[in-house]
């Protein structure tokens, strides 16, 4: 089987501008809402035309205590000029969580393909 | 035809927890960016059970001079309580825009249907 | 406020390549699946390009005793000529049901906006 | 970084029930549509309630030139036994393809998170 994962980078955000930025605290305090921000291309802007743009971004949680991630948000990215509307590729979204794990994300541009990222976050 | 459009509510978003708000500003200017916010519930929460629970909010724009909407973009919140993690039904999008017009939301609660609300927003 | 389902589009598919059209058995046996097709453009096909395309078709049923549509089915057309991949603007489901009701649907066309369509179904 | 994709499972669907699998033809002309089924749990059963249940599949096409996967469909699965509606987790759709290459899946369950595979396809 080729697997579709085999096809999923990441890299140094500052120099890729395809990798999908996590911003969130260090540490949550259990079951207070917090802001976590996803990002493709702050450093270094992505193409949004009709023909290449970044097409969704999906947030996920994987706690310490478990095997899987949970799916927290899609983002996705609708407009891609038409009648002169953009969006960035940004989001703020607000979560809980009941213990400490690892917060990850998925991107995909039309052209280039899938991108992940993640972040430890602890929960006091 | 029964029409799916003659079952989406509306109402003021003081008394009813379904209503998506929009908060953007009265005006921005042309090809900038501007933050944009979405929420349900935000004075009186909607449920986040696995059994009830806001699903989606799409955000889209109506240039006032075309006849149609411009999905921007959709925020779908899959955390309905997975290992105890939960989203608040709220995200910030960036957008630019190139005229003045209408910001419309709608979104989906499971039990409850399908909601809408605007905002109008001036182009400099 | 200005009305995002105000802008909502139907007409008779034969004629209008836009509207989705719904195709189900007439009547359903109670918890035993049956098979749905959501199309858009059948009769006359709509343009998939980079900058003209539809986006998704979501499938709901209102069951006849009740008043708010429930969400059943998101397809999202993802390929736009990617590679020189594209896709038909059409799906088939499987559902089941547990009371008489009406199917509807809605679909986006990223130029031409949101448009819907429904039909009965009769629950034995 | 702990990575997404590392908690990415497969195996044999005939004995794992979050497997999605994918029916294709072995060969197809160049430009002309053929149907893609997406299914999971079409040998076991995976089970659809309000705590658990699998909530999309996503169709991806990795041409034989190419390095990166491009964006098919996504189905979701949205009813859950709202008003005693479910669907199947099964898909048709409808694509065309230039030159050979890899149909690949990735399916997510709210409880076990993400799967994948995938099958060649020979584009005469
Ligand atoms: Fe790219
Ligand atoms: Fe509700
Ligand atoms: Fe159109
Ligand atoms: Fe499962």
């Amino acid at each position: 089987m080729s697997k579709l994962t085999a096809t999923v980078q990441s890299g140094d955000w500052k120099n890729e501008k395809h990798v999908p930025v996590i911003k969130a605290p260090e540490s949550a305090k259990k079951d207070e809402s917090f802001l976590v921000t996803v990002v493709v291309g702050e450093e270094i802007a992505h193409p949004n035309t009709f023909e290449h743009y970044i097409k969704w971004i999906k947030l996920y949680f994987k706690p310490e205590s478990g095997k899987f991630p949970i799916e927290i948000a899609t983002v996705s990215f609708d407009a891609h000029g038409e009648a002169g509307v953009f969006t960035d590729y940004c989001a703020d979204v607000m979560l809980k969580i009941q213990e400490s794990g690892e917060l990850m994300a998925m991107s995909y541009c039309n052209i280039h393909g899938l991108w992940e990222n993640s972040i430890s976050i602890t929960c006091e």
